[in-house]
């Protein structure tokens, strides 16, 4: 029997998906109803979801089998009371590649030093400051989700001393893993450049605070290219200005798109990116949707399925 | 017996290998009489030679067994005529790292378009250009030697689709290989991002000239970090002009430093680094040249000896 799929993902993203979602099914030989429509909610198998979705309520669809994201931060949904059905996270390839990209270009612009001559094409020929090996610059990733373990090990392959965090202890080859509270403290202090690739969860609103601030480095950079309510945005202005933090490379943030009068804009040493650290793709987003209705259907494991304690 | 070496590679260059040189030497066992005066040429086992060495009579030095440059580049020395002993290039791990961390990070910074971001912080959010992944960006590097594999290894472990091209066939894994003039041609017309990390020799002299600059698809970066002759510069700029070439970042020069009224200081494509991509970290070089001289003392093969038929 042919299932329905309502994709409640807002306009944009239906015109982008309509076509290769359909194609994906028919590619993996599920017969399937696509629609952004529901005319009858409970016959509804499975919702793709996206924040920019008008759909609020999902008590009426009282027979999904699974509520799909199409992105991998949850924490615009999660929350929502009326959502019992199961909620699957997207991770795929493509954006844990281009997440990887992003942090490791950016973790080497910063080790290299690369803006002072991006900017400094004045004729001067400086050539007496010699960066450290890599080796010699220890980085810290905190959060080893798919996106945080597979940018640690990247680094760790360019011979990063690599740190990282999780809220439970993980195992990454090549990558020193700490976990719980202590070990949020030893990986700060030990962080030269500090990357954030945590999701949001009610833990991890504002944990890098002005105390967590001062345990870094003098100097220290911070890629975050995670979650912008990471962050306390005072306190690391504050700390931009003292010295401690050398500079942020920032890829998210609290409202977006950042408004034009946000300090961090006209800030010397901070770097806006407009959120690009990681985008779907769309053709591996859809193949990704599918293969997990796959799986669903057989009774199989998702990895992705969100545990709604933990919020991601 | 004690060796003697004769330090000739310039004062700068004494005060600084002065101590890490003896401490290697006693490190090793290796009892040697180490200067930078050599009263008795005859009398000489071992040279040390940079380009800033006042000595070009090498003569004298009837019972040398080896001249080590303390540079990986040694076209500066190799036609020489009066030199007849066996030349050795400075080869060393670190110089290859620094090097593979500088090449890595100029690819990533082009291929994410990360000088838009550094230059453009007007408080416009522009999120609506989405890089293409590391896999569908080809680069080539030209020049196999240690430093263009380990490079074009790096490369590959991110994904990168890497063409290598050497004068001679070469096998490096996962790294596409080619060689000869048809493979230089190849090689060309499919490099995204092209790095040239060739010898300076004859025969690399002006290599890419405006007929193989055409051969690039247009809008090319070009990086840099090998020599300065690689690059007939009259070319390039007008390759640059006429968008065949869509960025050049340029570590190295046919003079140096690059004159400050050079046109590349005031290209806006073009990014000049003050010839800083592999430095020579002193006591790894010292270390080297102490395993060299115990290979040859030991009648072992040096596989950094100078071919000087090729030059390299």
């Amino acid at each position: 029997m042919a299932l329905t799929i309502c994709f409640a993902a807002g306009d944009d993203n239906w015109a982008d998906y309509r076509v290769p979602l359909a194609r994906a099914l028919a590619d993996a030989g599920i017969a399937a109803h696509l629609s952004d429509r529901a005319p009858d909610p409970a016959a509804v198998d499975y919702i793709v979801y996206a924040p920019a979705s008008p759909l609020r309520d999902f008590t009426p669809f009282v027979n999904a089998r699974a509520v799909l994201s199409l992105w991998a931060g949850v924490e615009k949904i999660v929350g929502n009371r009326t959502l019992t059905q199961p909620l699957v996270r997207m991770v795929n390839d493509e954006l844990t590649e281009g997440m990887a990209e992003y942090v490791v270009g950016h973790v080497l612009r910063h080790h290299l030093g690369m803006d002072a001559h991006i900017h400094g094409q004045d004729g001067v020929w400086r050539n007496t400051i010699l960066p450290p090996l890599a080796r010699e610059r220890p980085v810290t990733v905190l959060g080893l989700g798919a996106l945080g373990s597979e940018a640690a090990k990247a680094l760790a392959a360019l011979n990063f001393p690599v740190t990282g965090w999780s809220r439970t202890q993980k195992e990454v080859p090549g990558v020193r893993c700490l976990s719980g509270p202590a070990g949020l403290e030893e990986a700060l202090r030990g962080a030269a450049i500090l990357v954030l690739l945590l999701p949001a969860t009610a833990d991890t609103d504002g944990l890098l605070n002005a105390e967590r601030l001062a345990l870094l480095p003098k100097g220290a950079v911070i890629i975050n290219p995670g979650r912008g309510w990471l962050i306390d945005d005072e306190a690391l202005l504050a700390a931009l200005d003292g010295g401690r933090v050398g500079h942020a490379t920032l890829d998210v943030f609290r409202v977006e798109p950042l408004p034009p009068d946000h300090p961090y804009w006209a800030h010397p040493r901070v770097t806006v990116t407009p959120h690009i650290a990681a985008d779907t793709r769309i053709g591996s987003a859809a193949a990704k949707l599918v293969a997990t209705i796959r799986k669903i259907e057989a009774g199989e494991q998702v990895p992705e399925l969100v545990d709604r304690t933990r919020g991601y």
